[in-house]
C-alpha cells in the first residue's frame, strides 16, 4: 500500500537510487494557487546538508517537476503528478550491500517479503521517499490556508536534551516561520545550542541519536474527524508512524497523563470573548471522542537514533555467512531536524483530509 | 467511518443505550471453528463489574448472537453478522445530560459535528462499542491459531505503579492464559496488588486514574506488513488510538529509545538453533521498515484517566449557560483492566489482516 | 467484499436461511427523518408473492428492526445497524442440495471458493440479500429528498414484450408513484398486461423468463461524479451488476447507439427558460466524461431468466456423480418485477454517494 | 478518484496537453520479468495513426519511462512509477475552445465540477489518459502469464457491420496474437474489410461511428471473484465503463438473454477429460454468483461514436453566448480499433486484481 489518505490522497513510488521519485496527489481542491519554487525551498529544509550539523553529506538539489493538475499556477482539481529526479546517487557505494543485511535496517525484512530488493541506498525503505511527502504537504498547506488552518512542527528533544520552556515563550514567529532559523529546529536559542553540541559529540564518536518532534495544528474548527475507527488521532498516529525511524506517538497529555488523576486532566468548558464555547485548558490536545473541539491539536512524535553508524559492522548475508561492512556511505548522525518538515507535511495532509471528509458528511 | 481493517474488516454500529450493538466481520477465512460461548466468556473479561475493583457497577451480561456466516460451528467465508443487546441501560439516569456538555467527554464534539446526538450514556462515543471489537478479536484469534500466531496483552502501569520485572519472570501461563487471574491484569502478584490498592484509593476519593497496557504478538513470520504507508506499526497505532481514552502508542524501545545512542539500539543478526537468521536483541520491537522480522512485536498503549468523576461538576449547556451535573451514573475509576482484552482484540485483528494482505502480494 | 459505496456505504451479511439478515449503513447524514414503517412497505414491494404473478410463494413478512443510528425518528449521523429476521425458511426443502450443484446457480463456485457452503436456499448467493439493499435505498431516498433528487425504476421489457411508448406517455404519477400499481411494474396498462400474460404462460410451462428495467435519476445537479475511474456510470454499472441475475447495463443510447452516427447523437447546448445552460436532447443519458450534466440520468439493466426451473433436473454432486434434483422449492418464474425496487435502491445509493463525494472536493 | 483496483492498483494523472502523463502501479507482485520495449510496442497499438483508417493524425511516439519498482528487468514488489511525455501537442489548435463548450464533450461538466479546466485537447477528459492503462495492462498481462491466464479483445461490431462467424472460426492465432494484423482488430478478413469500408465512408462525410469490442479471459481458475458487492462482473463492468466513450457492458448472453427462456440458458454440469467438473455450455459467461466457474469469461463493451465531428459546430460559451467552432483539431472517426488494447488492459488488471484478492482470503 503506497497510498496515504482518504479524500486527499498521496500515492508515491521510487527507490533511493532509482531514476526518480514519483508522486500523485489526488483530491486536491481546484482553484488553489501553488508556487512550484516555494516547494523547492520547502524541500531544501529536508535535504541532507541543509539542516545544520549531523546530516548526511549527500547533495541532492531536489527539484520537483509538476507534470499535471495545474494550469497558470492554479490547481485544476485533477490529480497532481510530479517527479523528483535522483541526481547525486553514488550507487557504487552500496555494492558491498547487495547480499548483506545491515542490522536494524529493512534489508532483511524486504528480502523476506519480496525475495528481491534494491540494495542501493536502502531502496524503497530509504527516508528519501519522504521528499515526496514534502510535496504532498506543500499542496495541503496551500489548501489549508483557505480554511485558516496552520500547522507547525519543531524539535522538543534530542537525546536527553529537552525543551522545557512553555510554548508561549518560544521564538515561533508567525505560525512557526522562525523555526527554520534554528539548526536543530528548536525555537529556543539556548536549547537549540545544547542540542547542536550533543549531536556534534555523537557525530564525532560515529554514533547516532534520536529525538522528539512536537506538532501543533491551529485553527481547525470543532467537529472535524470521524468517531470510532477514523478518529482524528488515529489518522494522525498512522501518518506519523509511517515516517522512517518513528517509534512513538502521543497527543494531549499523552504518556505523561498516565500519572495524573482524572480531576487534574479535565478541560472545563468556558465561554470565549465572543461568547463561543471553548475549554479553559487543553489537556485533551484538541480532540474528544476522535473529533476536534476547536482547540489546537498537539502531538508528539518520537524518533529512534538511525541505524547506520559510521563504524565497521559485523553482520550476516543472505546465506547466513558473517560479513564485515566497512564504515562507508553518507548518513545523518541525527535525522530529527530534517524530519521536522516531514512531520509538518504529514500533519497538514491529515488535517486537510479530515476537513474534506467532514464536508462530505453534511446535507 | 465505522469500518476497521483492509482484508479482515470489522464494521460496527450501536449507541450505548440503543436497542443493540451490531457488528459485521468481513474477510473471515472459511473453515475456522469458532465457539459462540467462548466469545461470551471473552466478552465477560471486558464487562463492567467483572474486572476487579474500580469498574462500573452496570451489569450487562453481554451475550453475542451470531446471525450469519457460520454453519455447524464453522465459518463459511461469508460475513459474520452479530448483535449484542443492551439490556441494563438506565437511560433515565442521563436525562439531565440532554443539553449539557460533560467536560472532556465527546458530548460537545458530537454536537458540533452532527447537530444532534444521543446523550444517553455517551451514545456512540461510549466505550460500550468496544464489546463488538472483542467479537472481532475472537474470530481473529481463532484464525491466527491456524498460523501459530498468539497475542497477549497485560497491564504494565497504573498511575505511578509500574511493572518492572522482566517479561521472563511474569506469570503469563501458556500464551498469557494466566493474565485473567489477576484483577488488574498485571501478571505479577505484588505489582497487581499495589495497582489494586492505588485504584481503591482513587475510587474512594471519587477520582479516576489511567495506565499502560503492553501487547505482544508472537509467531508472526518475517515479511508481514506493508512498506511506506501501510507499515505494520502504523496499522497497529491506528488500531490502538481508536480505542476510547487512549492517548499514546509506541513500540520496541519507543519513547525510551530517544535517550539511547544508535550503537546501543541496533539488533545484530545471528543464526538461531535451526540455522535461520534472527536477531540477538529485539530493541526494534519485531518490525523493520514497516515489515515484521520474525521476532515478537511488542507495543505499549497509554490510557488517560477516564473523564467522568463521581463528583458534582459545573459545566455549560448548549446555550452556554452554566449547569451543575450531580455525581451520578455508573462509571469506572480505572478502565485499564477492562481495556486489556480490547487491546488484545485490536492487535489480533491487525495481525490477521496483515497476514491475509501478505498472501495477496505473492504469485 | 460485502460493502458497497464510498461515503454512503452499505455493509451486509446474512444467508437466505440463517437466523437473520444484518446490515449497517455508514455515512448517512444526520438529521434526516426516516419512517421505519414506510421501509417495511417498501420491503413488501420486493417480497415474494407481492409483486403479482410469477413470483415465489415464500411468505416472508420482512420486518426491519433498526438497532442504532436514530433518535426520535431522526438519523444521528452515526451508523444505522438493522436486521431482518428470516421467518418462513423451510430449510428441509433444501437438504437434497447439500452436495449437489444446481446448474447455473452459485453452488459450484461457492464450493470452489470457500470449500464449505450453506446450501439452504442458496445461502449467501440468494437474492434474499437484496432486502437489505431496499433498507439502504430507503435511507438514501430520504436523504436525496433534501437535494430534490428523485429516482424511479420500471420494467421496460419481459422476454420479447417491450415497452415502446415514449416516457412522456407513461403513467408514472408523481416521480414514479404509480408504478407500483402495475403487477409487472410497467407503467403502461396494455404492455403490462401483455407482460403478465407472457409470464403466466412461462410459469405454466415450468420455465422462467428475464427482462429489462429502466432507471431514471432526476434532479441531480451538474458536476456530480468523478472523472476517470470513479465515473458516475462506472459506479452505477458496478451497483447494477452486483444484483443477482443481472447480465447487462447501459446508459443513454447504450448498445443502440452503436448503430448511429456521431452527428445523430450529439446533444446541442441551449439555454433553458431561466437562462441556464442545458442540452436540447439527452442521448448522453445525463453524463459526460463521468460527470453529470444536469439532465436526467437514464440507464437500463438486463436480467437473465432465473436458473431454477420447476422441472426435474439432472446434474452432478461434489464427487462428480450424477444426481437428479426433483422439481421442488419455491421460486419465481420472473424475478424482474420484484427487482424493480432493488434497482431503484441501488441507483439511490449511488446518487447519494456521489453527491456526498462531490461536497468533499470543494473548498 | 484517480485510482483503479483493490490489490493491483493503477493511479494516474495527466492532462492531454500537459507536460506528461504519470502513472503508479501498486501491488505488482515481485520477481516478474517485464520488458520496457514491449510496452512501447503495445502502446503503439493504441496510438493515433497506427490502428488503420479512421484514426486521428496526431503522431505521438508514446515512449514510457519506468522510474521505479524494477531492478535488472524484474519487478521489485514496490510501486512502479512511470511517465509518458506529451510531445506532439499542438495546444494552439485549442485556444478557440478556452471558453466554449463542445457538445457531448466533458467541457461543460468539468467546468461545473471544478470551476476551472484545462481546455487544451480535452485536458484530463481526453482518451489520451488510456495510454497509462496500457502500461498498467502490460504489467498485469506479464503477471497473469504466471497463472496461465490470457486475455484477448477484438472488434465484433462497427456501426451496423457485425462479426457473425463463431469464435472457433476466427483468426485469433495463439491467444489472440493475430488480432493486431487486422486494421479494425476484427479477426475475420471479410468482416474487417467491410468495417474498414464503413469507417472510410463515415470519415469522408466528416462523421463518426461507434462499435462493440468483445473481450475473453481464458484460464482463470474457478473460485475467483467476490460474492455480493465485489462480483467479478461488477469489477469488470466498472473497469469498462471507465473507458472514454463506453456506453454499455454485458457478459455471457447479456442483453440477448432477455429474450430466452431459462431452460435454454442453463449450463449443465459435465465432467471434462480429466474428470473435473465443468459446464457443457457457457451461456453464463464464466461467472456464477459473482465468482468464476473455470470457463472463459466473455463480455462485450459498447462504444458510442466519438463526439468530435470534422464539421463546423454551433454551441454556447461559458456565458451562454452562441459561438461557432470551426472544423479543426485531429480526431478519430472511429475510436474502436484503438480502444481494443485498452479493453484488453482493463480486463487484465481486473483479472489479476481478483486473483490476488482470492489469495488473501484463504488460510
Amino acid at each position: 500500500m503506497n497510498t496515504f489518505g482518504n479524500i486527499y490522497r498521496l500515492t508515491t513510488a521510487g527507490e533511493s537510487h532509482g531514476p526518480a521519485l514519483v508522486g500523485i496527489i489526488d483530491g486536491m481542491p481546484a482553484g488553489v494557487v501553488v508556487d512550484r519554487e516555494s516547494i523547492d525551498s520547502y524541500l531544501a529544509l529536508r535535504s541532507p546538508g541543509r539542516a545544520g550539523v549531523g546530516s548526511s553529506s549527500r547533495k541532492e538539489p531536489d527539484h520537483v517537476e509538476i507534470l499535471s493538475g495545474m494550469i497558470d499556477g492554479q490547481t485544476l482539481g485533477t490529480p497532481i503528478g510530479f517527479i523528483i529526479r535522483n541526481q547525486d546517487a553514488h550507487s557504487e557505494d552500496y555494492e558491498h550491500l547487495a547480499h548483506a543485511f545491515r542490522p536494524s535496517h529493512a534489508d532483511f525484512t524486504y528480502h523476506m517479503k519480496y525475495g528481491i530488493r534494491d540494495y542501493r541506498g536502502g531502496g524503497r525503505a530509504s527516508a528519501r521517499e519522504t521528499a515526496l511527502r514534502i510535496v504532498g504537504g506543500s499542496f495541503a498547506l496551500a489548501a489549508l490556508l483557505k480554511y485558516n488552518v496552520r500547522v507547525m512542527a519543531f524539535t522538543t528533544q534530542i537525546g536527553s536534551v529537552r525543551l522545557t520552556r512553555p510554548l508561549t515563550e518560544l521564538d515561533l514567529g508567525d505560525q512557526g516561520a522562525n523555526i527554520w532559523q534554528y539548526t536543530m529546529r528548536c525555537p529556543d536559542r539556548d536549547t537549540n545550542e545544547r542540542m547542536e553540541e550533543l549531536v556534534q559529540r555523537v557525530q564525532e564518536s560515529g554514533d547516532t541519536i534520536g529525538g522528539v518532534i512536537t506538532c501543533i495544528i491551529n485553527g481547525l474548527p470543532a467537529g472535524i474527524g470521524e468517531p470510532v475507527y477514523g478518529k482524528f488521532q488515529a489518522q494522525l498516529a498512522s501518518a506519523m508512524m509511517s515516517i522512517n525511524a518513528v517509534k512513538g506517538f502521543d497527543y494531549g497529555m499523552g504518556f505523561d497523563g498516565v500519572n495524573r488523576l482524572g480531576s487534574e486532566m479535565n478541560d472545563p468548558f468556558v465561554l470565549d470573548h465572543q461568547g463561543h464555547i471553548t475549554t479553559l485548558t487543553n489537556h485533551s490536545g484538541g480532540i474528544q471522542g476522535g473529533i476536534t473541539n476547536g482547540r489546537a491539536v498537539v502531538c508528539r512524535v518520537a524518533f529512534k537514533p538511525i541505524a547506520t553508524l559510521m563504524r565497521e559492522v559485523e553482520t550476516l548475508d543472505e546465506n547466513g555467512n558473517k560479513v564485515i561492512l566497512p564504515a562507508r556511505g553518507r548518513h545523518d548522525s541525527c535525522a530529527v531536524p530534517r524530519a521536522v518538515p516531514v512531520v509538518q507535511s504529514m500533519a497538514a495532509m491529515v488535517a486537510l483530509d479530515a476537513l474534506l471528509q467532514a464536508q462530505s458528511g453534511k446535507i
